[in-house]
């Protein structure tokens, strides 16, 4: 058993985000339990996802059309682009429901100690699409993390567009959220932020 | 992007042992950013254990051969058998080097409140085994918990033949181990079982 499919499978396995050598093993077990329930359709619908999931030529959304669904859709407003570093991001924010207008995924973002500079992100395009006049407000949905900043910095400084509105998500206590387990620096955020009502 | 490919893959993977949406989602995530690299290879090994990985029919090892490589190589000891609940269980044994007997993978533990019972296991080709008289130890390697310990006793219990040695694993302080970090049971069992020099 030392070269066989099993020994690569949960090397491979072992090497996806967020996995290690003992929970590669425990996975690899357990499919090796339910080959017909697991392993073989997940082998499948692997195989189905690497060839018939694309990549969005517009907002670098995944979808199984191109342009995207959401890109496509009618009834979404054409005036607003909303910026995320990663397709996850949109998902999230497409759980909301409360946006209701374009995308545009970066794919990353800037990471100086990553080695990720402005050419690795998808962000020539979005200055690109940010040009026509339909668009009036670019939401920067980024993270609060220095990289997040600091990519939010250059998209805001590159976009080119006096006349275009640049907002960022709002920082403070999140909803449900106990104060004790907060870090100072959202409490300052939160009440330097504070509404009235 | 309802019910596609990309959704029904990350549905599947959430279900996979130790993962949940937000895993299973940054796993696909990354494999559709290595289809070539990541994920079509992997589809491909899973495909291929599936179909190449038997179980032995002695001690219910996983191997490419049947019976497996332990119990075919003529180097291991026949006199002695380690009784284990998981394959994993033998890897960890087989990783020390410090064994050279042979296995025999029950494929569970006893356990009331998961309703799993003697029957479910794969216990009674075990005692059957047990009756060789070549075979002199059986050891009983198997977790120090409930469902371990009683698995152990019903196994004693029914080995069936007086003039075998029935051994367990030590228990003690683990090599390494911080005894402030250590349970009481723990510390409790090292005292009792003491040794001089």
């Amino acid at each position: 058993m030392q070269d066989g499919p099993l020994q690569h499978l949960i090397k491979m396995l072992a090497g996806l985000p967020g996995l290690g050598n003992r929970s590669a093993r425990r996975i690899a077990l357990n499919m090796l339990n339910n080959r017909e329930q697991t392993m073989l359709p997940l082998a499948e619908l692997l195989k189905r996802t690497a060839e018939e999931i694309i990549t969005c030529a517009i907002c670098a959304n995944l979808d199984m059309v191109d342009p995207c669904s959401i890109c496509q859709n009618i009834k979404r407003t054409k005036s607003q682009i909303c910026v995320v570093a990663q397709v996850s991001d949109l998902w999230a924010i497409e759980r909301t429901g409360a946006y209701k207008g374009q995308y545009h995924v970066l794919g990353g973002l800037l990471s100086a100690l990553d080695g990720i500079g402005p050419d690795q992100l998808n962000a020539a395009s979005l200055f690109g699409r940010a040009q026509a006049p339909e668009i009036t407000e670019v939401i920067l949905a980024l993270s609060a993390t220095v990289d997040g900043q600091s990519t939010a910095h250059y998209i805001a400084d590159h976009i080119g567009r006096e006349d275009l509105e640049v907002t960022h998500l709002a920082h403070g206590v999140p909803v449900g959220g106990e104060l004790d387990y907060l870090d100072d620096g959202t409490i300052t955020t939160a009440l330097r932020s504070r509404k009235a009502g």
